[in-house]
């Protein structure tokens, strides 16, 4: 076996690896982990202020770790045969959203090195957030809720444009009737301010900071947040009968048979 | 083919029509959205100083365009069998629900140009609300939840009414245990203001501007708000239960066999 | 038909009555809802004001018809071969669950002329709730609801233990954490007043009038609002099942026959 | 039969034990309660100070029963055949998860006479819990919950590692997004802080205490509200499933045939 072979089936992500394959996946990891922990740390003042060099110390390490694992996985990528031409198949795996989740996640630390405007580099800041998704990779746990959004990707669309739909509606109401309180403190300014009190009612969060004053402003929001229990119970109950169907597709596909008379005993439903 | 069977056969919105239908469908939906956009954002004061001629003239466009549709949809439905008659199928159409919140979506916009009160002239800008209803009729993908809403009604208004009832009953109870409470501040003066705590917690949206301050007030609302969870469980339910049930029965149309004699089981329900 | 016997049919509420019967019902629910009405409106200072006179006539003439309609009912009540012995039949009617509410719903309105603490007096005003309970007899529909908690009864009272459970488990544990800190304003004062803050979290209302301010109390606070979220699934998805099988027995209980043999199909699941 | 045969089948619960166990059992459930009522009530400042002697003989006789009927199982338990060795089966019965829950529900009183640091019995004080969940092993109702999460431990574990997944993706994108709004009362400080209120989002308990003020975390906001219900069904969906199958598995036993041979089909699942 080449060393490009050995490569390539360490590095791929696989469901049933051999012990090396295993111990490499969970190095990995425990190394994402870590560097997700020392970015939630980091963003503490005083933990900031005490820690500073050892975050940077693991951020460094990490990055050229996860550089090294890309740079490795393009070059080991051709031993697949599904991307074995040596530029059209590593340019086809480098534009997979995974691979490009995996290139933005240490991308933005080397950009900081050149002459860019502050504000630029700020977006990229932002783009931390992939190391996070670097890891959904790796959990092969998280593929069953892949499936269920997936499975059922039309019908949480529809409900998406019809909470959008009812939202829209409640708040061109919520925003007419409250807009003429005099209370200089109103927080009913717009129809985009009224939208935030409409998501907060409708998903029962109900933080509280924007509540109708208005004797006809609390009878529509009493029935909106009625409403909003039904309406919600849409997606919800979508997803919920999506996981169950998956859960149970995968637990009973077995043909039943008679252990009598060895027969299949057709379902007759 | 007139021109008025072209014209009706491209303004009545059907579920598979050919190209040039499509394009003006689309070309309308653009239309009401960018439409509702611009409501929305000229809520806002800074948007209205900055963009108000811009606003005024899309709406214009917008009233101008759903005028001449409407007009042109009256004129042209005689194509309709059902509305064959010159005289009174056109009025029997535009006495349809349908036909009224087209008709009311840009009617108050002319109304404004009449020596008319202020007053009126302010509850008629809320039949702006009724644009957004107009997008209804184009959303085929929303019929699915007017449908499950319909086979379910009966069921939901019972529910509606059993929540009511609860609500009564809750703010009922709950008045007479707050209302002795001294605070100045004391939220609870009322049966009505009550019930806004009564459908904050029921729906558990929980907004927090009312909050018992007795110990046996306390003790009640803790009791109300697990019986709150309980209780919404059932429109929830049922409307879950109605939309994975449509659901269903769009999917599974699967003609079933007797098991004695083999032949098909006629579905007779 | 004697006068007993026609009053007899007249009063006792059935599913299936003739026109008359429908009249009186349908008179009698008005009057209560009207009565409700009056209560929820007086307790308004603005209403009581204004027509406190009103309210008082509409609640006079109500007990009056309530304790005729009582009295005629203990009188008539013979004509029911259960409770056909004059004396016994009608204590054993009395002493229902439903004839105590229509007693308990004008009992008070008498008492007032008594020369009683006004203490005791203000007990007794509560029991204007029962005149909403007396109205869910009339309201056929609200059967189903009984139905459903009647059928699971057992199941929703272990949900309740459990929950109970559960919130005393997680107030201890939150009140230890936070009665150490030394904010003046800590709202953790004792376990019944952190118990208060476990129903708003384990129900998801969350008031916000109490919330966790050490780290140790958000971490715990944290998880158990995420584990009250799957508690309440319980008795939602009892009561919800309930609903929705007591549905399908009323439904769907012809036994399925074959159109073609006409040999019953048996359910072989 | 021997005295510590005797002691054994009192002392050790069964569902159906004869009426001197069943009494000792109620006896000892009500010794707990009170027990915990009395640590409830304690808590409260006016009741410590008035009541203090009467909470502290309750602690010290229950302590003292406690003790008693933990020395006297682990003498008798060598009756039960799974732990006959006196010492290795005394040694096996007490490092039972059951066993250290009673151990430690009256250990920490005995440490208090011991001269240790203040630090150190406060947190034994926290022990206290255990004495709560002493009563779980004598209410045989929860074994039904027990049994639920046991049977989907998995899937439950599952959705918890994703909605952390979720919970840690959400705040990361919120604290960049809100931390540089200049407000000095911005609450979002720090990761951590943010997960705080990303935790009263997702699980719609929304407590107010922390709000995205800029337009970009308000909109972010919403669409984590709205994520957050569908998430958050996930767990609710397995465990209220999992309650109904158990439910339905111990109902319905009624024995399988096959529809060819008619013999019956033996579950052999």
């Amino acid at each position: 076996m080449t060393l490009r072979r050995r490569l390539y089936l360490t590095l791929e992500p696989t469901e049933k690896g051999g012990l090396p394959e295993r111990i490499f996946e969970a190095f990995l990891i425990i190394i994402i982990i870590l560097n997700i922990g020392a970015i939630v740390l980091d963003s503490v003042q005083e933990m900031h202020r005490d820690y500073q060099t050892f975050f940077y110390i693991l951020e460094t390490v990490s990055i050229v770790l996860f550089s090294c694992e890309y740079v490795l996985r393009i070059y080991s990528i051709v031993e697949n045969p599904k991307y074995a031409d040596p530029v059209k198949g590593r340019l086809r795996f480098m534009i997979r959203p995974m691979a490009i989740i995996d290139l933005l996640s240490f991308l933005p630390f080397y950009l900081a090195f050149l002459p860019l405007d502050l504000r630029v580099l700020r977006i990229f800041r932002l783009m931390v957030v992939f190391r996070l998704f670097k890891i959904a990779r790796y959990l092969h746990a998280l593929k069953i809720f892949r499936r269920v959004i997936a499975d059922r990707k039309e019908q949480l669309v529809l409900s998406f444009i019809f909470i959008l739909f009812i939202l829209v509606l409640i708040s061109f109401a919520m925003f007419y009737v409250e807009k003429d309180n005099p209370d200089p403190k109103n927080p009913f300014t717009s129809i985009p301010a009224t939208m935030w009190w409409g998501i907060a009612t409708l998903t029962t969060v109900g933080y509280g900071d924007m509540v109708p004053a208005t004797p006809l402003g609390k009878t529509l929001g009493g029935l909106f947040a009625i409403a909003g229990v039904g309406l919600l119970a849409l997606p919800a109950g979508i997803l919920s009968s999506g996981f169950y169907e998956l859960l149970h597709k995968e637990i009973k596909p077995e043909p039943k048979k008679c252990p009598h008379c060895g027969k299949d005993i057709h379902d007759h439903n």
